[in-house]
């Protein structure tokens, strides 16, 4: 059953004052083609590349992208790394190199055995404007926004398959997903 | 090998004036136990819990936690929900009753085939105070500050097993993790 409120209660503590400033700036997929990503990221989700960053000895690299303002992105390197990680909620991408030429390579998007990481979320202006254009972009869904009992959210998937949850704040106010 | 920064270039478009307020709101994560999970996101990660909804039917229950000042979160329980969702980078932590008391029961943190997502990353102003402060919580390291070649940054383990990068944008400037 659900933990109960009061027991829910007991678990929280008041931030300790040493974790202020802490914020949450990223969450890392692992990504098979940087190509099919950065198309879909900046062109169908709305995503600026923050910052690339190259690894030749361990043959990696890491796109880190965000909903930053282009005026707002510093073109000095020192500048624009301190931004990046400024930002809150950016999604790094990690491309090992070699995977996007290996026609049966695909990542695990955690939504089948084995369990675990479930999926981002985006708020949206418009959730059901927001996914006819997905719509036209070809994206594929897991659910659109009038499937099942949540009416008023969808998920999507990306080029790897991990799910994102597109979603409006208004609509969750109405208890569109919450109508249980 | 990496993509070549003309390709990377060839691969970007602007965001398309639909996207506006487009913002990444969350991260989704299953969890085995909410107490463990709400007393180290509070306890230790200096989070706050933003919103609990339960779905008994469904039999789960969803934790949004983050980094939002006391007095900033409403009372009003719609006001609550509106709050939760306009917050960039929360977590959301589900709970599908009865895993935690099931001993054997775990979730895949994505680090191990098969691999998929990576971590969620944390900033905070002092990387070796910050972790020094978990040491003595008892938080599982998966990299300590000073080890490996990438100085400056680690990575600690939630009670799932999810990894989180500790990092600093100071840090990430003076080149600490970049410099291959």
């Amino acid at each position: 059953m659900a933990l109960p409120d009061s027991e829910v209660t007991a678990c929280l503590s008041e931030p300790d004052p040493s974790t202020s400033g802490f914020y949450m700036q990223q969450t890392m997929m692992r990504i098979k083609d940087p190509k099919r990503s950065l198309q879909f990221y900046t062109g169908v989700m709305g995503m600026r590349l923050l910052k690339k960053f190259d690894f030749p000895a361990m043959k990696f690299s890491l796109y880190f992208m965000g909903y930053a303002k282009k005026e707002d992105i510093p073109a000095d390197d020192s500048e624009k790394i301190r931004f990046c990680f400024s930002q809150l909620g950016t999604i790094e991408l990690t491309h090992n190199w070699g995977t996007e030429s290996d026609e049966e390579f695909e990542y695990h998007n955690g939504n089948s055995d084995p369990r675990g990481f479930g999926h981002i979320g985006i708020c949206v202006p418009d959730v059901d404007a927001a996914c006819e254009r997905f719509e036209k972009h070809g994206v594929s869904f897991v659910k659109r926004p009038n499937d099942g009992k949540m009416k008023g959210l969808a998920f999507i998937k990306d080029p790897d398959g991990y799910w994102i949850e597109i979603l409006n704040k208004d609509n969750m106010v109405k208890g569109v997903k919450f109508n249980d």
